[in-house]
C-alpha cells in the first residue's frame, strides 16, 4: 500500500492548489520562477478543470496540462493531481437536469457555482468515472505524479427522488426487513409506519419535528453515498497506479462524512482548515484539527489547503497580521503534517474567490504575502528532511464520533444551544490549554494505550463503545466523561433510565431525574467554579461527589462525580475550570505536560526528538526550557530560556529522542 | 345533549394520552399496575394509531386495541378514544400525492412528521370518514368508552389548487356575487379586481403586500375548512353513539381556529396548555387558558395536555421544578377543569418526542416525575368529587375575537410590534395580580351578566358588536377599552374617522389624528405612569383626561380618557401602572377581588364553595386568609392564616357556599 | 423636446396620486372642493387602473376616466396621465401563467399584490402595449394631460425561463461571442465554462457563491429589461404627444435601475421620497435625493410620491410630527423640485394601503394633517412662481455609479458590512452638515465645471472613467476618494496590484498589501480622529501621508494620503471627522459653504436668487444671515439674523440673484 512517504520523499511538502488555466499560458514561466523562489515543492493540479478537460460531453482537450505536467517536471515540482469531479461543466445540468441536487424543500441547486451534483445520480457518476479513466491511463506513469487528489471537499447533499431510490437500496442493505427498520426508526410513534419501501422518501419540508430515525439514518447515507463516489474514483486511479498514494481533502471537522471511515480508505489523510484570523483561540483551532487528522491518518498528513492570507467566505473577511502564517504552518508541522499547502499558488482575478487570498496575492511578489511565503518555503526546505515521517504517539485520547453528532442535532432535541463541535472544542482547548497533546478516537476503538480518555459529550453510544469504555476502565485506564453521554443506542432510542446502565453504574449515578439545560445568559455556581450551557438532576449511587452545584434548582445536588478512575462532569465549567479538572484528572492517570510552567499562550509541542515552542499571545514573552538545546530556526545554542515575540517560533532539537518517537510509526 | 358530566362521573378526570402501540405488549400490564398506583381514571387513546389501524388502504388491524379497550375496561379506567386522522400513514401521500398540502410558496409538505393533509381535500376526507366509521362502530358501545376526541390539535393551512377550489365555494357562500367579493375586498385597489371566480387562489408568495380582505378571508375559511373535518367526523360518531360527548383538544390561544365558532360544536371544550417553566408569569399563563376555555366551555372544561415535566419544542426545554406540575394542575381545577391530563403517559423511547415528558419519565418509577404523579393522582381522587361540575360565574368578561386577531396580523400593517395575544396577556395579567378573576366573552356575546367588560384591543368590530357595546354601557355596563379598537369593520375596511362614530362618541373622542406605535426600546410617560408599544394623537369631545402624555410628540394630550362608564387607554401603561388603573375601573364597577392585601405572588381563586390559594413565588408566604376554614389537603383547621411554601397550594372549605356556585350552572 | 415647464407652466406643482377609482362617484365633487382647498394643481391619475380600463383581456372602460379627466380640466387640475403598466389584473396571470416572474429559487411569484409580471414576457409587453396605445390615442389632445407617466416604480426581478432567453439574447449583443462571454466572466474558475449559449440561464440558487461576472451581467440586463418596458410604452405616447413629456418615477436610490441611463431617456426625471420621520438626518436623506435627482435631471425635477403623514411598509410606521411634512417639501424646492406630490390624495379605507397616509387622511378635513397640507398648498401657490424652473450650477460632484454598487454587492466579497448606499450616504452627510451643496454625477461624465469632485467609494471603475479621473486632476481639479476604490474593471475582474496602477500613480499610492475590513463593534484610531468599516495596509510612495493609523494592526502606516491636488481616505472616518476633512479639502479647492457659522441642524440653500434656511434639530435657534433681506413665508423685512423654531423654515430673497442661476438653465 502506497503512503505518503511516497509523495513527500523525505520532505515535507510546501505548496498549494495550481489552476493556471485562469491565466494566459504566458504567465506559466512566471510561476514556475516564483515557486522556485518560494521553494515551492508541490502543487494540486486540475481540481476545477473538468469543463476544461472535457467542453463538451465525451470531448477531451488534454494538450494543456500535457504541458504543465512537464513543465513541473521538468523544474523539480511534484504534482497532486485531481480528479475534476467536484464541479461539473454546465453542459452536465444542462443535458441531463436529473443531475442536479435538489434541497430538503425541493428546489433545484444550479449551475453557475460548484458542486451542483447528485451524489447518488448515475449519470453523474458514468460521466466522473470516464473522465478519471481517462486521466488515470495518461497520467499514471507521469514523472511529476505525486499523490492523486480525488474531487474536492465532498459535501452536496440531496433530496431528490434519484436519491430516495438510493437510499431505499442503502435502507434494504442497513435494516433486511421493513419491519426491523419501522423498529429501529420507531415509527409506531405519530403514525409513521411503512407498509412499502416505495414509501420511503428522504427526510423533505415537513408539517412539524420529523422523525430521528429517520434523518439519522440519512445522515448516514449521505456520508456513505458521497463515499461510493470517492471509492468509485478511487477504485479507478489505483488500478493504474498501485504505488501512487490517493486522498481526498477533508473540510475541518464537518459534519457531512464520516471522518474515521472516510480515513481508513485514504492511503494519505489530508485537510483544509481555515482558522479565523480574528479568533483568539485560532492557535487552539488549528491544533485541534491537526490532532484529529493525525488520528484519523495513524501518522503524520497533509495540510492540502490553508491560507496565505483572508478568506473570502466570511461575513468579515480579515487578513493574517506578519507571522501568523508562519506560526500556524509550523504549528501543523508539529502536531504532525507532513506537507504545508495553500488555496491557492496565485491569487485570482475573477470568478467568486477572486478575494481569497493567493501565496502569490493581489499585490505581487513585492507584496507582504508573498514575501512571508518565501520565509516558510526556505524554512521548511531547511529543516523539513529532519521531521518528515516522524509520528509521535498520543497518551490522551480525546473520543469523538460522527454518528453521535449527527443523532445530537436532531429536530426536538432538549437544547438547541447545545452545539456538538463547541463542546468538543471546550474540552481539547482545556487540554490544550494545559500543554497536554491528545489525539481523538472513535469509541469504538482500541483504547488500551492510552493512559486517559475523555470523552467531551458522546449522546449516542453502541453497546460495543460502552462495553469498551468499561473495559478500558476495568483494566486501568482512565475515563472523564461529559453530560449528556451514553443517553441513546444506535438507533437513536433512549436508553432506559435516560443514561446506559452500564455506563450509570461506571460513574456511580443511581438515577437521571431530569437534564436541565441552561439559558443563553445562565449560569451556574458549583463548588469552586462556575458552569454554563448544561446541567443535571442526578441520584448518586457510589459515586463520590467531586463538586456540588450551589445555586439554581438542582442546589446540593452533585455535578462532578468520580467513582475510582471514572469521572462524571454533568455541566460545561467555564474555561479555567475545565483546564484545571482535567489537569487534576490527568494528574490522576499519570499523565504530565509537555512543558510547565509555560507563559499564558505559549504552546509545547514534540514531534519526534524536537520540542516546538509557539507564542500564540500578544506579548514577548521567555519560556524557560531547561536546556541545553539547539535552536533550528535562528541555527543558534539556546540554555535554560528562550525569548518568544508575538507570533514566534523556536523548534528545539532535544539532546535524546524520546522512546515514543519513530520514523513512520 | 351529552356533557362533560357523562365522561367524568362525578370525579376530576386523571390520566393522559395513552400509545402503546409503540410498546411490546408485554409491558401493558405494568402501565396498568403503574396507572393504579397513581390512580389514574383516564387514558387517551388512539391518537396517532391510523398506520397501526389502516397498516395499507382499506385494511383494518382492531385486534390490539380490541385487547387494550377490555384491558382499561377490566381495570376501571376509561377511555377516551380519538379519531386517529390527524397524522395520515405515509401510504396516503405516496399513493395520493394531492392529499399532500402546499406552503404559501408552492412547496409540498411531506410526510416524515405527522398533520401532512391539506384540509379541502376530498381523497384525505373520504378515508378519514371509512376510518372513524369503523371505530364508531366497533367501539361505540365499549364499557371503557368515555367520550370522543376527534382528530388532534388542528392545525394544518394549505394552499394548493385543491385548496383554491374549496376557497372559491366558501366565498361564493359567503359574497354572493364577484361584484359584491369585489367590494369587500376594495380590490378596486393596486387592480386587482377579479373578473371570474376562477381567478382567484389563496394569497401565496407575492410580490410586495397582500390584498388584507382576501388574507383575511382565508383565515376564516381555513378555520371553516378544518371545523369542516370535525364536524364530518363528529357526526359520524354521534350518529352512533349520541349519548358520548365528543371533543377536540385545542392548541391555546391558537390563531388558526375560531375558537368560539369551534366551542359551540362541541360537547366538552378540552385544551392542551404549556406553560414555559421558566416564565415568571407562567401561572398568569396558565390562569389565562383556563379562563378562556372555561368561557368557551360555559362551564367545566378539560385540561387535555399538559406536559409533567419538559417538552421538546422550545429551543431550551426546561424540567418542571418539584411542586410546579402540582401547582398548576390544581390551578386549572380552581378555574374550572374537571379533568387533568397529560401527554403523555409513558414517555417515549423513540421518535420525535422522545424529549417531551411523560407522566412515567426515563427515570421510571424511582423518578421525581412520577412521585409527583402519583401525589396529584391521590389528592386528585380524594377532592375531586367535591368540585367536579361546580361552576362559578364571572363578573368580569374580557373581550377577545380570531377575526380582530386575523385582521391585526396583516401586510401593511402600522406596526409589526403589535402582537395581539401578547396585549390579551398583558391586559388579563393586571386582572389576575389583583386577584380579579375574569371570563372571556365574544364582543357580540350577551355582555349584560357582567359589571365589568374589558376591551384590550380589538382592532376590528362588526356593526353588531359595536352597538352591543354601546348598548351595554347604555343599560348601566362598565367598559375599559385599550387603544386602536373599532378601527376596521368587518371587511377590514377602516371606519370613517378612523375609529367607529359611535364608539367615539361613547368614549368622548372628537378626532383620531393620528396612530404613534412606539419603538422597540421606547417608552412614553404618562402622569403617573410610563408606557410603551402605542400611543395616539386624540382630540377630546366629552371625555374627561384621566392621565395626560408627558413626554415625546404627543406631550399635553390625553392617554387616558374617561367619559362616564366608559374609559378608553390610547397606550399600553407599563404592568403595575395597568393593574392599577384595571383595578381602580373594577372598583368603580363594584366587583371586589377575591381576597385583598396578598402577597405579591399570590393567587387566590374560588370555585364553588372552596377557596383556592397558589404561591406562584420563590418564597414562602403567610396568607391572612381571616377564617375559619377547613384547609382540605392537609385535612386540617385553619384560622386567620395559612403558610405557603414555594408551589404551596391550600385549599380551604368556606363555611358557605357563595350565591353564584351551583353544580352544572 | 418637450420639458417640465410644458407641464408646470410656470408653477411648482403641488398634488398627488389620485385614485377615485376606490371611491363612489358621489365622493368626486367632494375631492374636488377639497383640493381646491389645498391648492391643488396636479393629479395623477391611473397608475393602478389596469384592471378597471381592461376588466377583462382586450375590453376597454374609458368612461370613468373620460369623467374624471373633463371633471380636473374643469376645475384647472392638470393630470400627470399613467400608464396602468405596474400592476396587471388578476386575468393576465390566470390565462397566462408564462407572465408571472420566478424568483431565484424558482418560487413563482403570483398575483394578489401588484408587479406580478416578468419583465421579459413578451405576453406582458404586448398588453401593455396595446392598453398604452388606447389611452394615448384617447387622452392625447386632452385640456387636463400635462405629463406621461410610464408604469410605477420599475423593480420587477424575475429568474424564468423566458427570462434565461431575453439574458441570452442581451449577452449575444453585449459579448459578441461565447469565448468572449468566458473572458469577462473568468469562467475558467470552478470548471463553469460555456459550451453553448443554450447553457446560460439566470443566476439561480446555487450549491454556492455565484460567479460575479454572471451575477453583474444579469443586473445590468434587469435594468435594461425594465428599460425595455418603458421606452416601448414611451415610444407609443411620443408618437401620439410629441409636445407632452415623460417621466417613470424612480424609487430612491434604488439598486435595480441604473439611474443615469434612464434619465437620459425621460423628458422629466421624477423620484418618491419618502424618508424615515424617526431618523435624525432625515433632512440629510431629503437632500441627498434632492441632489441626484436634480442632477439626473440636470435641472428642475419632480418630487412625484412623498407621504403626507406615515407609511405602511416599516417594521413600526411613525407619522410626522407637525411641521415636517412642510419642511421637507420647501427642502425639495430649495434642492430644485418644480413638483410637491403625495402618494396619495385621499387615503385608502381597503386594500395593502390603508394605513399608509394621504393628503386628506382617515381623520379627514378637520384631521391635523390635511391643515398642514393647506398650508403647503397656499404657500406653494403664493411663492412657487418665483421659483419654478430657476436652477444653480453646483460646484461639487459625487461619484455615484449603479455598475460599481451592482459590483460591490457579490457573493464572496470583502466584507458583508459594507454597504455601498451607507457609504455613499455617510459622505454627502458629511458635504451637507458643512452646507457644502454637492450635485452628483457619473465617473465617465464631463467633470470639468467642478472644483471639487468626490469619490465616496467607486470598487469598479472603467479605464474610461479612470482616465477621466486622471485627466481632470491633471486639468486643475482636486479629487478626494474613498477606501476599496478602482479594484475592478468593468469585468469585475480585479486589476493589477489590486487597485489600477494609474489611480495609484495619482494618489501617490506604492502597493496595497491587504484591505483590513473593520468588524461591527470595531474602530480604529488614527491621529485625531477615530474611524469605522474599512483600513488598508498601504505603502506610500510619492504620497503625503494626512494622518496615520495609531491602533491595530495598522499603527504607523498611512490612513489619509495626499498627493498634490488629489487626496485618498483609506478607512471611513467618524462623522465629526470626515466632515472636517471634506471641509479642508473643500478649501483647498477654493469651495465655500453657502453659509458658515450656522447652529447645529440647520441648511442653508441656495436657490436663484433666494437663500432657503431650515431647521432640522429640535431647538429653536437663531441663525445670523446678515442682510438685509426680504422673508417670503411670512412677508416680512430680515436684518442680521432670523429666528427658526422647531421644524421651521426661512425663505429670504437676496438684493442681487448669482451669476450661477438661470431660468431653465
Amino acid at each position: 500500500m502506497p503512503s505518503l512517504d511516497d509523495a513527500t520523499r523525505g520532505r515535507v511538502l510546501f505548496g498549494g492548489d495550481y489552476n493556471p488555466e485562469q491565466w494566459p499560458e504566458e504567465t506559466w514561466p512566471e510561476d514556475v520562477r516564483l515557486m522556485k523562489e518560494a521553494r515551492v515543492t508541490s502543487v494540486t493540479l486540475g481540481v476545477f478543470s473538468w469543463a476544461r478537460l472535457e467542453p463538451r460531453p465525451g470531448a477531451r482537450d488534454f494538450g494543456w496540462l500535457d504541458r504543465l505536467m512537464d513543465l513541473m517536471a521538468a523544474n523539480g515540482i511534484g504534482v497532486v493531481l485531481a480528479t475534476p469531479t467536484a464541479s461539473p461543466p454546465p453542459w452536465m445540468g444542462s443535458r441531463h437536469p436529473e443531475t442536479l441536487p435538489r434541497d430538503e424543500d425541493g428546489r433545484i441547486v444550479w449551475w453557475g457555482s460548484r458542486q451542483q451534483f447528485c451524489p447518488s445520480s448515475p449519470v453523474y457518476r458514468a460521466y466522473a468515472a470516464a473522465l478519471t479513466q481517462d486521466l488515470a491511463a495518461r497520467y499514471g506513469g507521469h514523472p511529476a505524479l505525486r499523490m492523486w487528489h480525488i474531487n474536492n471537499e465532498y459535501c452536496t447533499h440531496c433530496w431528490c427522488d434519484e436519491t430516495a431510490r438510493h437510499f431505499r437500496d442503502w435502507l434494504r442493505a442497513r435494516h433486511g426487513t421493513l419491519d426491523a427498520l419501522n423498529e429501529s426508526w420507531g415509527t409506531a410513534f405519530w403514525s409513521q409506519r411503512y407498509d412499502s419501501w416505495d414509501e420511503i422518501i428522504p427526510p423533505r419540508r415537513a408539517q412539524y419535528l420529523r422523525n430521528p430515525g429517520h434523518t439519522l439514518d440519512f445522515r448516514r447515507f449521505t456520508s456513505d453515498a458521497l463515499l461510493e463516489c470517492y471509492t468509485a474514483e478511487r477504485d479507478i486511479v489505483v488500478w493504474h497506479t498501485p504505488d501512487t498514494p490517493v486522498t481526498s481533502n477533508f473540510m475541518p471537522l464537518w459534519s457531512g462524512q464520516d471522518g474515521w471511515g472516510w480515513a481508513e480508505r485514504e492511503d494519505v489523510v489530508s485537510v483544509d482548515i481555515y482558522p479565523d484570523p480574528r479568533d483568539p483561540y485560532g492557535g487552539q483551532y488549528n491544533a485541534m484539527l491537526g490532532d484529529l487528522t493525525r488520528s484519523q491518518a495513524r501518522g503524520p498528513w497533509v495540510l492540502m489547503e490553508q491560507a496565505a492570507g483572508p478568506v473570502n467566505w466570511r461575513g468579515v473577511n480579515h487578513p493574517k497580521p506578519a507571522g501568523l502564517n508562519r506560526l500556524q504552518s509550523w504549528q501543523s508541522v508539529a502536531r504532525g503534517a507532513d506537507a504545508v499547502c495553500y488555496f491557492q499558488w496565485r491569487q485570482s482575478r475573477q470568478g467568486a474567490e477572486k478575494f481569497h487570498s493567493g501565496m502569490l496575492s493581489h499585490a505581487g511578489e513585492q507584496g507582504r504575502t508573498f514575501r512571508e511565503i518565501k520565509r516558510i518555503g526556505a524554512e521548511l526546505a531547511r529543516l523539513g528532511p529532519e521531521m518528515a515521517g516522524t509520528h509521535t504517539a498520543d497518551e490522551i485520547a480525546l473520543l469523538h464520533d460522527w454518528d453521535s453528532w449527527w443523532a445530537d442535532q436532531q429536530d426536538g432535541r432538549l437544547s438547541s444551544r447545545l452545539d456538538y463541535p463547541e463542546v468538543l472544542r471546550a474540552w481539547h482547548r482545556a487540554l490544550w490549554e494545559s500543554n497536554l497533546r491528545t489525539g481523538f478516537a472513535r469509541p469504538d476503538h482500541d483504547l488500551s494505550a492510552y493512559r486517559l480518555v475523555v470523552v467531551p459529550h458522546l449522546y449516542l453510544l453502541t453497546d460495543t463503545a460502552i462495553d469498551n469504555l468499561v473495559r478500558y476502565v476495568r483494566d486501568g485506564g482512565t475515563l472523564v466523561s461529559g453530560f449528556l453521554t451514553g443517553v441513546a443506542d444506535e438507533d437513536d432510542r433512549v436508553r432506559e433510565g435516560g443514561m446506559d446502565a452500564r455506563l450509570r453504574e461506571l460513574f456511580g449515578i443511581g438515577t437521571v431525574h431530569e437534564w436541565w439545560p441552561l439559558d443563553a445568559d445562565e449560569t451556574v455556581e458549583c463548588d469552586g467554579f462556575r458552569a454554563t450551557l448544561w446541567s443535571e438532576e442526578l441520584e448518586v449511587s457510589t459515586g463520590e461527589t467531586v463538586a456540588s452545584y450551589t445555586s439554581g434548582e438542582l442546589a446540593g445536588l452533585p455535578a462532578v462525580l468520580r467513582n475510582g478512575r471514572a469521572w462524571y462532569v454533568s455541566t460545561l465549567p467555564e474555561p479555567e475550570a475545565l483546564r484545571a479538572l482535567l489537569a487534576r484528572v490527568a494528574e490522576s492517570a499519570g499523565v504530565r505536560p509537555v512543558l510547565e510552567g509555560l507563559p499564558d499562550g505559549v504552546e509545547a509541542v514534540r514531534r519526534g526528538g524536537l520540542l516546538f515552542l509557539f507564542n500564540h499571545g500578544a506579548k514577548d514573552v521567555t519560556v524557560a526550557t531547561g536546556g541545553p538545546y539547539r535552536e533550528l530556526l535562528g541555527d543558534r545554542a539556546v540554555d535554560g530560556s528562550v525569548e518568544l515575540g508575538r507570533h514566534g517560533v523556536a523548534i528545539l532539537r532535544e539532546p535524546n529522542h524520546s522512546a515514543t518517537e519513530s520514523p513512520n510509526h
